[in-house]
This record gives structure tokens, sequence and C-alpha cells, in this order.
């Protein structure tokens, strides 16, 4: 797409959601209320009102962002309904060729996690292989829950950042 | 379904998604939010944490709602891709069955309101038929930007809440 700043300021609410709707997975209402905020003087300016408008979300909208956000090596990615980007990552990540003591340990352990908290484990797949997202699904599992709700907002904005940055250099249109 | 309250506070996380995330049409983050306010004393109780989530956004977050709305008779209706919730309701309404006077009008109003407004027309179709769904466009074209983004926000609370119901008496479950 190659689209440049001047030329996503200039689209239609309507071509800015469907080419932007899943920067942050399921949550097209975020990149729906930011073009409120147009014109952006550059992408990281854009990524700013996301991030913005996500931090003054209430704890519950967090964990709601949270529990948008499909399972690593879960359900939706045996069943192929993840997102295309969900899926991309995932599959980037090496979550689709686990092997059966790798897939059972991610499954124990994301159904310890969102037991404990309620919401399901995220982590920016595209910053981390199969074996640190191991670790440190198993290492989060030990925090208190506010410290969760924080860590996984953060990662939801890594992987934002990045969604953000393919989007405007390829021409895949995202579809929701 | 026929599910009683004590059957919905049951519910993990990914089911009640699944079931109830398009109550608000494609914004899932809604339904995931209040989630964290149950156990819930009844389907009104839900409905009023619903409506309060979406009060206290700020009012770029109402129009990000709006934003998430399908024209009526537009182009989703015409290619499939409505969801299901939206298509019933707009069947309901007969806008899939407009002569071609109706047809172009609708489309002419439609996009009036969204240049005016910068987000759709959004009104209940399950509460109104063809002829006054077309005149209440007309209507609403002249309000001003800040009355039609609250009205916008009533007619999906009425969609809403229309949604909750038939989602607890049916079991189709919601797909997004």
């Amino acid at each position: 797409m190659n689209m440049d700043i001047a030329a996503v300021n200039a689209l239609p609410y309507e071509d800015f959601v469907n080419i932007l709707g899943n920067v942050v997975e399921r949550c097209p209402i975020i990149t729906a209320a930011v073009w409120s905020r147009r014109p952006f003087l550059s992408f990281s300016d854009l990524e700013g009102a996301i991030s913005e408008f996500i931090d003054a979300l209430p704890e519950s909208g967090k964990e709601g962002i949270l529990r948008c956000h499909p399972d690593l090596a879960g359900r939706d990615l045996q069943s192929g309904t993840l997102t295309r980007e969900s899926h991309q990552e995932q599959a980037g990540a090496g979550m689709d060729a686990l092997n059966s003591a790798e897939a059972s340990r991610m499954a124990r352990l994301n159904q310890e996690y969102k037991e404990r908290f309620g919401f399901p484990f995220v982590i920016c797949a595209r910053m981390n292989d199969k074996a640190n997202i191991l670790r440190q699904l198993f290492e989060r599992c030990q925090n208190e829950r506010a410290v969760e709700r924080a860590r996984g907002i953060e990662e939801v904005k890594k992987i934002s950042r990045l969604r953000l940055q393919s989007l405007v250099l390829t021409d895949a249109p995202n579809k929701l």
C-alpha cells in the first residue's frame, strides 16, 4: 500500500476502518474512534492516539481488549478462525508447529492463566519465538492480576505498532 | 437458548463473548469489558452495565461505535457481508426490498449524512418500517452533530436491548 500519512488522513472513515480496523485485535471501535483525531502528523502520532485511547479506558475496558484476543495455539488457530493478522503472527512464531509435548504444555498454561486472571495471555508473537513464549507464559502465570492486565496491554500496543507498520507497507486490506 | 441470568453469570468470558459479543455491532470489546462486572442481577442489570460502559466513553469512542455500524441498505447488505444480526434487522425493515427510487434516495441521504457528520445514520430497524426510516434519515440530516451523536447512541442502545433479548431466547450463537 505504501500510504503516506497524508493519504491516511484523507481516507473517509469507512476506508480508514476497513484498512486499519484490526490494528487492535477485534477492536475496530478503537481505530474508528481515533479517526476523530485526524489529521495525524505521522504514523507515530496515529500510534500515540491509539495508545492514549486505550489508556483512557476504564480497567474493565482494558480487560475487554485482552478478552478480544485469541489464545496462542488455541482453538481459533486449530479451527482456522483467527483473523488474518493473528494467523500470520502465530504461524511466524511457530504456534502452528508445536510438538505434542509443547502443545499440551501451552494448552495447560493458557488454561491456568485464564482461570487465574479472567483474560487470556497476550504477547507480541512477532517479537518472540516458541521457547520464549512458553517461558514467559509460565512466568507471567505467577504475577498479580493488575500487573498482568498492564503487561497484557503493553503487549497489545507492541502488536498494534507492528500491524500498523505492515498495513501501511503492503496492499492487503484488513477484513474483519 | 433460554438462558437465565444465573447461567449467563456462570459463563467463562470466551463463551460470554462468543454468545453476546455482537450485542453492540462489531464492538465485542464492550461485552468483553462488562464481563468484569458479573454477577448480574438480571438482564436489565446487564443491559445497564453495557449502557454505562458506553456512556463513560469519550465522545470519540461514541463516534467509534457509530462508525462500526453498516449503512442501511448499503454495500454490506448488497455484498452479503453484514453481521447476522444486522442482516436480519435490515431485512425485517424491508431494506433488502427497496424499489429503485427508494434505493437511490436512501443511498443519496446516507451519503449526505456521512459527509455531514463523519459517522453513519444509525436507527433501530426493528422498531421502524421503510417509510419511517427514510423520513427520519431525511429529518436527522438537518440536526447538529452533537445531537446526532447522542441520538445515534440512543439507537445503538435500543438495538442492543433487542439483540440481548433475542440472544437469550434462541440458540443461535453469535459469530463475529
